[in-house]
């Protein structure tokens, strides 16, 4: 089916746009009073990812009620190791918890190799979200980063500092190489059924990147999202974005991966990034999820000023992390509607 | 008294030095054993922090049993918002929680500007410490940057985002300056009665630096850190580090400050911030305080590397954060004497 609307898909190609398009990192979610109607009806946030016709409804929500550009199948990084073989709960208000984690050779050994159809409720999820939209903006699919990934198996949950995971790099080297490997190709499994699925575009999500060193980041974490983007583009056609938050200390060396878009969190000063990662990538972001907060007169000043520094083309308007959930709706809205009335 | 180890302080002013000092963030704690004897018998934390015969017991704990070049006065950044009318308790494993919070232009007129004698048990603690260390190593007096001790006074604990501390200076900056204003008055009281009671060197640490984009950071921190040290310097001649965790966009324009050293973490390439810095300045740093989990011919090697990175001169080796209370003693001692017995 044709797209009515492909700017973000031309965007990343570093085509000629006639505005800069707009979508946002958790748009599906707690700041629509919608969502947080059917998330009621379904009990846990976990039940919503393992029901289709549920994550298609709030995939779709924020198409029509903040008129985003695209939309983004509503599902969890997490859904990875699980198939893996490493089960997780979210636990309310704080985050999610893994009973068993990655210790040991045996404990790797253990985990299988993901195939696309291990996450089916996802793909079917895609194939309703797909013919729901019926061509109206295109449907990003997403993963996390085998970095990310790997940091709560061996930790078990969120954490400040990822210590435990980090520990694992400095004493069992051969080990985390061995897992993310594993991570990796599951995650490259997932992605390209995906595509085949009805994914336009591909976001993959590095959220604890910024714990490493820039060494550690190179060995541990880039080579794989390279490994990843190479084996997406050796198979099929479709743009892929790298968010690496807080990873400023490797904006240079992304720029050399082949994805097509690199997401930028607010620390980053949009002009230096543009500088480091070169003219043939397009960048996202990357507003601080905080002016949602601000009267909207300073939302409406300080969003014309990012669309000046990003410029016109090669770029995708986005904040720099998800939305937070206490914003008001109509906050985003007005940024939303700032960035589709803007022209240069 | 003259001191029989200068070296930090040579260093932090840029002289010559026989090889690189080195202490370490949060060397007075539980990563000792003999500290947590000393704090299972007061109870609590902030039972040891007000209780001066033994802060300074566990301040100089390190300096016997590690072999650091300075001793930093066993305290809380914490201590100023309580000084200024907002008290809090520390609680087990989950860190900070304030009762009242800051909320509105009454909650910051109903605070006072904080003198040094509010603090009476941080100065009585410094007295007994200098006298304790009989000029063996200098010692080392601290605070909150304004920026961070507002983010807790408003949050009322710790944040992944510190979301409402940033909603407020979106929402309310006049607001926001007028606290800030009121919290680097205080600072500035109680940094420069540290010195009276001896403190030897001063460092600033701004915790939550990383939270904001440059633009803010600029606005609502630099310019209150850049005070202080104006306001010290043209009392005493003491040399001043300033700690800007995550801080990496503001090197340069840390580099312009009235301060001796500023510290890096980890993620902050070497090379790069000391062009961003410029010579005038001492680097205090940076290695990822989870090297010292690894094997230890690991940690000589990471060591030694980063002291031919930051060079002979103008640097102060140190963690890029503060030591992780799991970290085997033995693992720092290595750190500590791989320094101490590195010659260029």
């Amino acid at each position: 089916m044709k797209l009515q609307n492909d700017l973000i898909l031309r965007a990343a190609r570093g085509e000629e746009v006639e505005r800069t398009p707009v979508w946002l990192m958790r748009q599906a979610g707690r700041v629509l009073p919608e969502y947080r109607k059917v998330r009621e009806k379904m009990g846990g946030f976990k039940e919503l990812v393992e029901s289709p016709e549920f994550a298609c409804e709030v995939t779709i929500q924020p198409v029509d009620i903040l008129g985003v550009d695209a939309a983004i199948i509503f599902s969890d990084i997490l859904v990875i190791p699980e198939a893996m073989g490493l089960p997780y709960q979210m636990m309310e208000a704080k985050g999610p918890w893994f009973e068993k984690t990655v210790q040991t050779a045996a404990d790797i050994d253990a985990l299988r190799v993901a195939s696309g159809e291990d996450l089916h409720y996802v793909l079917e999820a895609i194939r309703l979200t797909k013919e729901a939209l019926s061509g109206r903006v295109p449907l990003i699919g997403f993963a996390g980063a085998p970095w990310t990934i790997f940091a709560y198996m061996i930790e078990g949950g969120g954490s400040k500092t990822f210590s435990k995971a980090k520990k694992f790099l400095y004493t069992h080297p051969d080990l985390a190489h061995k897992l993310l490997d594993k991570i990796t190709q599951s995650t490259l499994n997932y992605l390209l059924a995906q595509v085949k699925a009805g994914a336009d575009m591909l976001q993959i999500f590095d959220s604890w990147a910024g714990v490493l060193s820039p060494e550690q980041y190179k060995e541990f974490s880039l080579r794989y999202i390279s490994r990843i983007c190479d084996g997406i583009k050796a198979a099929v056609e479709v743009p892929i974005t790298v968010f690496a938050k807080d990873a400023f200390f490797a904006r240079k060396e992304l720029g050399l991966i082949h994805c097509d878009t690199i997401g930028l969190d607010w620390t980053m000063d949009i002009a230096e990034s543009r500088a480091l990662i070169g003219n043939m990538k397009t960048l996202q972001g990357n507003m601080d999820p905080c002016l949602l907060y601000a009267p909207d007169q300073v939302i409406v000043d300080e969003t014309v000023k990012m669309l000046k520094a990003f410029g016109k083309h090669r770029h995708i308007a986005n904040l720099g992390h998800g939305i937070y959930p206490d914003t008001e709706k109509e906050k985003v809205k007005l940024f939303v509607n700032t960035i589709k009335e803007f022209r240069f």
